[in-house]
């Protein structure tokens, strides 16, 4: 055309120049006969340019309004954008697209759905007769641009009725001239071919059906009708739960036709949405519809142009686009707005056979649209978000006014807090939590039990749960903490019952004045607004802190395995030849002393060989024989059990990403992963039926330990120096409490579980206290916040978004913040007191395998113990851990080394007679963190651990003055670089602009 | 200006229309008058048109230009890059991409190394002061279209000389009027800084050492120090290893300057590849140098293109063009071609942040340039690669034909087959599978022993696999095979052994005469060239047959296990209380009896309870007491060594693909994992003690079984006819070594492992018939290629390629194919008879663990299991099998089924008397296999197995007819479809040609 244009321009050039010349020439000679000349040579002109104006008007129009129109070119796609869309206007619906192609079956002509779109790319795989998984839309920019040229070159139907469609359409290009109206016929004809989609049972329906009577054509009755159609179909259907309420269909028709000689492109939208006959493999109203037919021979080229449409149809911007535009422009906008944000792949570093898993997170439509996204945008992210606690934590200055704020904060949302339970949700986490409250209830108490010579059992452990936990759940300031009896806890009464018994002092009063004063403390620091002060705890204290009572869990667990084999000795020089030399044989005393008094009483004749093991120590007997000092088979099944109840538990959670059963199943499994292995070996021990050590549980609701009684009272038993002296293992208590329960507080409330309804550390606080004063006078364990139990809670309650795309990961809304769950789980807990006879079967050393596990498992959530595992990697193969990415590995090194220092220290003095103190220890951490600032940078910090408070302002200080030496080389801006690379003008249009420009040119070519 | 020009036509048109009429209407009045008008009219056309013109003509030239040269404009890119890179030019040299950062260091400006390429992307984390994963390239296609402007409108200069390189660049640039004269001076400052690079110790050098005297320098001694220098940097630097001998760098520089206020871009291609100073991190001889620096405040914008271009110099194709382009219209082209081949995401469905792994496989540069590759061709693939055997299994016809080929074909390697295995990978594999073998021969040897009461044991199994390896590795057609004990030969040992107690024949002499028949038997197989019958036998019998295999170990050793528990019964019933009551005394059968004769001695005054339990039984004696029936410990103790060495072999081999440790030890653990948990659990009993049941070793060179000699006489202890129904049952063994040798056989070809030296199944067989017979004669197990084994040895010999591109799947090249390995093997594990003392210590359930492990992990590599597997998963979850795509899971599930079903059959077959007719049921498959194709299409058991030969050509028809009848839809070629959308005329522009275009406008205007 332009070759045309410019010969048609030379011409005229020509006319003119000679026109002028002659009749200059004319002038001076003879008028009228040149008068002649001029007026054709004129009569030329005018049709030589009336000719290339014609022809050439289209693309003038057309490169007028795509250059002109724009003040600032370089920003003309995303201005234009949101000139398309308002920024008042709502969310437009979801869109599922659908891609048919036109396939010969049985020598019948019929579409067949070949792919679908909710927001990743589903294949039908032909051969295999089944939807491929979801994946990411590899596309070739290829077929992209394809794309732009057709819908540029088409006819584009905005805001169609939806009668007769495919009349319309083709009517449309027919008057345009697009097509031959003799094709009009043989088009729609293929048009109202029926419809095959993948499902169990072929649905054949046709764009033919819109004009039959049905419940969804009248417009009045529509509405309705539809739902209720919708409603039956979606019981039938899983796959519409994927899909929102309100979401439309967009349908894409490819297929070869051997009439045409030129494609048919015709993309349509309907003013509204309308269920066109069975077009849609899910009864949805259809938005938008795309038909691309063209000669045979391209249909690997059309198929591909389909899949850009569909995956474009997916896209929220475009879509958004699509749904606003007034014409072919927005349109072409919209695709040049999406090019301008595709990652692309380079052909000798990627196969594009290969099918991409669907991302863990995907920028939003917001973020992109605001353009905050870029690749260059992942070196920005220099310092990672900074550590901040909730305003809850702000020093009021005022007496109890923390407190008073908790409550003020709490008390609007009571209310909700019963009616939200009412969920089906609410019933599984209230038994699961439950089954871990009584396995904890059960390993603690048996613990406890062996730790206190019985004083503290698993009854007491029962009632207390049950107690404590029932009354900070209906009262607290966060009810989804659990309480429990913890790991610092069971130590500091071990090391209590240890000091008691060695220096004779009634445990139970000592420890009951222990309480009353921790319960005073705790009230102090609450009044006070002391639980302030855990904004200084950071990373490296909590890590250290639970990282400690880890260890002390898998080492106990281990050292009670240990023990099984030396109070169950194996006869290692045993062969079962030799049996007849085994005996064990009791001998009394004198062979000759026949008649003992026991207590009183005559034993007329004792048969010494007649006792037992214990009957004949206590009478002063011996034990002869080769036998005697081993016992068989108890060590190795104990060990058995053991191993077996925490290898069986870590299977069995890890079976939850595994690929067999239904998710449903899996998560069944894995979330009852303990019951089922304590279960499991339990049964196997009933099975064996071997004596080994079993769980001692009273029969009646009575103390474990006969000699106590449910009330321990506070005076009689010690002297009176005690009742004062207490107040310093209660300091040590205090703050054990303290930070035990605000640590997991801290956990819990933290921003990633998107709490509504507040937190009140002084209300939890205050709570705890008086719990332990009440505990201490029933004799009960104490409690406090459990870490790994809470957030099993949380975890147990989260909500997620229903209606996900395949491959999308559901979207996490926040937790089901109530207090029902956590109060029936104590009460069911209460209850099951009764279940005192069943829990006598349970053999300790599957409790053990229980405490390994619970050991092993709170490490691993731990950075600290993930940076410890970095020694054992060579650089190569260490995650991609972020904060690897800005902190010299050797820094890295250091500051763990560093941790494991404090803890190999801790953990010394833990076994030495500084044990009593532990709780202060921990404190020191604080101290050493301190230290800390002076060796490391604020920066590395940052990423390794979090920056104390004061240390936040000077750490933004720092930045600052970072950024102004590298002189803003890391500034954010995304703008051309090459608006200055070219040498002629400062004022180039953008990339975008010219393809536009190109393409335009293309067209009128 | 588009404006302009049409306010002009418009103009125009107006006054021509005006002076046409006045003229028609002057022509009538007045003619002079008129006259002047006309010619002031026709003048301000002429003006008009002029103007136009001349603001126009840039743009129309460039429309001509690009427009008009190409002939087919379709195919241009393509063509073009056809005609840069000529097919007859060698490969060009790998390059080595490094980008580096213009910055301020100390006050000091200094590049900086960001990221380097070698096929992969690597990025320096600033922070981190490390490298990142290698990771595939994103980009964005907003930068390479930045890059396609810069490199349009910079200075390209091609085949430069490198001294005073910065100079020269600047200088060309200041005369093509790109830059102002007066920022020369500063720009060569710039490009002069020195260059720190990440490494341990960084190297500061510049450009401006190009002109010291340096060894590198002087032309002549150039290459030689180049060498020296590298060797020297190579051991240092284990960087240079992944980069081929002959690599060359390209070096990206981009920075930001205060002083231009325009982008300055240079690209150079050197005449030589020359090291410039320090450059490149590598001591490498740099041929490209791209330099990209601008104003301040695009630093990311900068760095993308640097990006881009650093990609595309590592891109195969991309590489090529630039080491050939003659100008910069052939790097934009090469750029085009890039572009047109790249995988694109789209925004909403991918994060551009994500680092991408490098895939296993990318496309080769050649498949590229062929045009094989495309999005669609993932769909193409519709019938997987049809199942060749070599021409080895082709039927000759003539006597021995087949054994007369293999000896031709194995002889002249005869001499290779030796020096070639002289090679450090050789050592480590002989290491490896010499104690595979022992393991294998200790394993076999003890369940012979089991299985035939001693007459094969340990003994026997060492010396027969030492004979029978050497001779075959020696002799063999195919020396990779490791002959061994097999499963289906110990089954049938067994079912023999049996046979000849229960029905009282000597089992020696009825197996020998069964080698002799089996022998001859094979003998008239090989000179049949029955071999190629092995072509029969598809994956379905293949599947059957090793699955069958598998399952007898898993439940041979799980019941020997179970047999343990009613060897060494647990007394449950015990209490360590009441262990005085336990004991078991001896008593005689009478109390006053207490003279015994025994063998004609007296034994006087026998005290019964010092005998032990078996003298005791022997005697006459009987056992009394509660402990007699009752072994302590031991089947506890077995179940721990025998569940601890399973679990642990799975778990050490697992812990190959773990993180931790450096690849080669973790390879190591992997490979050796069966003999260190035997160690470790031989180790375990040894510390315990007790005594667990040993293998039964003889300390000297002698038969297992005292009562046997070395030889076998064929005549003496049986009937006559015994000699000629033994016909009978070597039918049997020939029919099951025929299979399981000519299986192994097979896998050991096949196709994959790139062998090159050939096979020989005719041959192979022939020896393992003479050995049979060596083997009957002196009494040993039978020996035939053991499929487990074998392939662990090909896998051990693998040769992949050197240096690979960091991120890059080392490439498969072979396997060292040699007899020296296996000789060494067998000769090893014959010298390895006195080791005897030691292997003594070796507990059975520690080899019954091994065994399990063996049964599960043959299982793991097997079709027919993934498909059992599949039953267990939603289909959402099922894996992304191949077959999965192709075959419906109803065919998949039932073809699984009838595979199940056959495996059953077989199974309660082998379990009955039916059992010595074993190896005819495998046959049996084989028909199944046969009916089968009445059920399921040809299609489908190509996927789920593979097509019998006669039903090859029936395929090849099928496929033909199916392709006819779907017209073609599949067709292969990738060109345009709206070529024919545009609706005025058929001969359209690419996408390329039009973006072209749009960038000339841009430019111009």
């Amino acid at each position: 055309m332009c070759v045309y244009f410019c010969v048609c321009v030379c011409v005229c050039v020509c006319v003119c120049v000679c026109v002028c010349v002659c009749a200059c020439v004319c002038m001076c000679v003879r008028a009228c006969a040149c008068l002649c000349v001029l007026v054709c040579a004129c009569v030329c002109l005018c049709v030589c340019v009336c000719v290339c104006l014609c022809v050439h008007v289209r693309a003038c129009v057309c490169v007028c309004v795509c250059v002109c129109a724009p003040v600032s070119p370089a920003a003309q796609s995303p201005e234009r954008l949101s000139c398309i869309l308002p920024d008042e206007d709502g969310p437009t619906p979801t869109l599922f697209t659908q891609m048919d192609r036109l396939q010969h079956e049985g020598g019948e002509l019929e579409w067949k759905e070949s792919a679908r779109w909710v927001k990743f790319e589903e294949k039908v795989e032909q051969g295999g007769e089944r939807w491929s998984k979801p994946h990411v839309s590899t596309l070739s920019l290829h077929s992209l641009f394809e794309l732009r040229t057709c819908l540029q070159t088409s006819s584009v139907v905005l805001g169609l009725e939806a009668h007769s469609l495919p009349q319309i359409v083709v009517e449309k290009q027919v008057q345009d001239g697009l097509i031959a109206p003799q094709l009009k016929e043989k088009i729609t004809f293929v048009l109202l071919r029926k419809h095959r989609h993948h499902t169990k049972k072929s649905i054949h329906r046709s764009l033919a059906d819109i004009g039959k009577p049905s419940p969804s054509n009248k417009a009045s009755a529509h509405f309705n009708g539809f739902l209720a159609l919708r409603r039956t179909h979606s019981l039938k259907n899983k796959f519409m739960k994927k899909l929102p309420r309100d979401a439309e269909a967009s349908n894409v028709l490819i297929g070869e036709v051997d009439f045409l000689e030129k494609p048919f492109v015709a993309f349509v939208r309907l003013a509204q949405a309308t269920t066109l006959g069975g077009l849609t493999e899910v009864p949805m109203p259809s938005r938008f519809l795309f038909v691309l037919l063209g000669p045979p021979g391209k249909a690997k080229s059309y198929s591909e142009i389909g899949r850009s449409i569909a995956t474009l149809m997916v896209d929220d911007l475009f879509s958004s686009v699509a749904y606003k535009a007034r014409g072919c422009e927005d349109l072409i906008a919209g695709i040049d707005e999406f090019l301008n944000e595709v990652t692309v792949l380079p052909p000798g570093e990627w196969d594009p056979k290969i099918r991409i898993e669907p991302p863990k997170k995907v920028p939003s439509a917001e973020m992109r649209s605001a353009g905050g996204v870029g690749l260059a945008a992942a070196n920005d992210e220099e310092m990672p978000p900074s550590h901040k606690l909730g305003e809850e934590l702000t020093f009021t200055g005022r007496f109890c006014g923390g407190l008073c704020l908790d409550v003020k904060r709490k008390l609007p949302w009571l209310l909700s807090d019963f009616y939200e339970g009412f969920h089906a949700q609410c019933i599984s986490a209230v038994l699961f939590i439950y089954l871990g409250c009584v396995t904890n209830a059960i390993t603690f108490g048996g613990l406890l039990g062996d730790a206190t010579d019985n004083y503290q059992g698993v009854m007491e452990s029962f009632l207390g749960t049950a107690l404590a936990g029932t009354v900070f759940c209906l009262l607290g300031g966060q009810p989804l903490i659990i309480l429990s009896s913890t790991g610092p806890i069971l130590v500091f009464e071990k090391l209590l019952f240890e000091f008691c018994k060695n220096n004779d002092i009634d445990y139970l009063e000592l420890r009951l004045w222990i309480g009353l004063h921790s319960c005073l403390q705790c009230l102090v620091l609450v009044s006070s607004d002391a639980s302030y002060v855990i904004k200084y705890m950071t990373r490296f204290t909590e890590e250290g802190f639970s990282s400690l009572i880890s260890f002390i869990f898998i080492f106990d667990a281990i050292k009670k395995m240990v023990g099984a084999f030396q109070n169950y000795p194996i006869n290692t020089y045993f062969t079962p030849d030799s049996i007849t030399a085994y005996k064990c044989e009791c001998r009394g005393p004198g062979q000759d002393i026949k008649l003992i008094l026991n207590k009183g009483k005559l034993i007329q004749s004792m048969d010494w060989s007649q006792l037992s093991k214990k009957d004949c120590l206590k009478y002063g007997g011996a034990l002869v024989g080769k036998s005697c000092n081993y016992i068989a088979d108890l060590a190795l099944m104990s060990f058995i059990l053991f191993f077996g109840t925490y290898t069986m538990t870590i299977s069995l959670k890890k079976f939850k990403s595994s690929q067999y059963f239904p998710t449903k199943f899996r998560t069944f499994i894995a979330d009852f992963s303990i019951i089922i292995s304590i279960l499991v070996f339990c049964g196997l021990d009933f099975l064996v039926s071997l004596d080994t050590p079993k769980l001692h549980v009273p029969s009646e609701i009575k103390p474990t330990r006969p000699d106590r009684s449910w009330v321990v009272l506070p005076f009689g038993k010690s002297p009176w120096w005690i009742y004062l002296a207490s107040f310093v293992p209660a300091l040590l208590v205090t703050i054990l409490i303290f930070m035990d329960q605000q640590i997991t507080a801290v956990i819990i409330n933290r921003k990633e579980n998107k709490l509504k309804k507040g937190c009140g550390y002084h209300l939890d606080l205050f709570w705890v206290g008086l719990l332990m004063a009440a505990c201490s006078f029933l004799g009960l364990p104490w409690y406090v916040a459990a870490t790994v139990i809470s957030i099993a809670h949380i975890d147990s309650l989260k909500m997620e978004s229903e209606s996900s795309a395949p491959g999308e990961q559901p979207q996490f809304l926040g937790v089901r913040e109530q207090r029902l769950t956590g109060i029936l789980v104590f009460v069911l807990t209460g209850v099951s007191i009764f279940l005192a006879p069943i829990l006598q079967y349970i053999p300790m050393p599957v409790l053990y395998g229980v405490f390994l596990y619970m050991g092993v498992s709170s490490l691993s959530g731990i950075q600290f113990w993930e940076r410890i595992k970095l020694f054992l990697m060579p650089a190569k193969h260490q995650p991609d851990f972020v904060f690897l990415r800005h902190v010299p590995l050797r820094r890295v090194y250091l500051f763990t080394l560093v941790q494991i220092t404090c803890l190999v220290v801790l953990w010394t003095l833990k076994s030495t007679v500084a044990a009593i103190i532990f709780p202060v220890m921990i404190l020191g951490l604080m101290v050493v963190r301190k230290i800390l600032d002076l060796v490391f940078s604020q920066r590395d910090l940052a990423w390794l651990d979090d920056i104390l408070p004061e240390k936040d302002k000077k750490k933004k200080e720092d930045e600052k003055r970072e950024k102004k030496k590298t002189k803003g080389r890391d500034c954010d801006d995304d703008e051309e670089v090459c608006r200055h690379a070219s040498p002629k003008h400062n004022n180039t249009l953008t990339l975008f602009d010219t393809i536009l420009i190109g393409l335009c040119f293309a067209i009128d070519y």
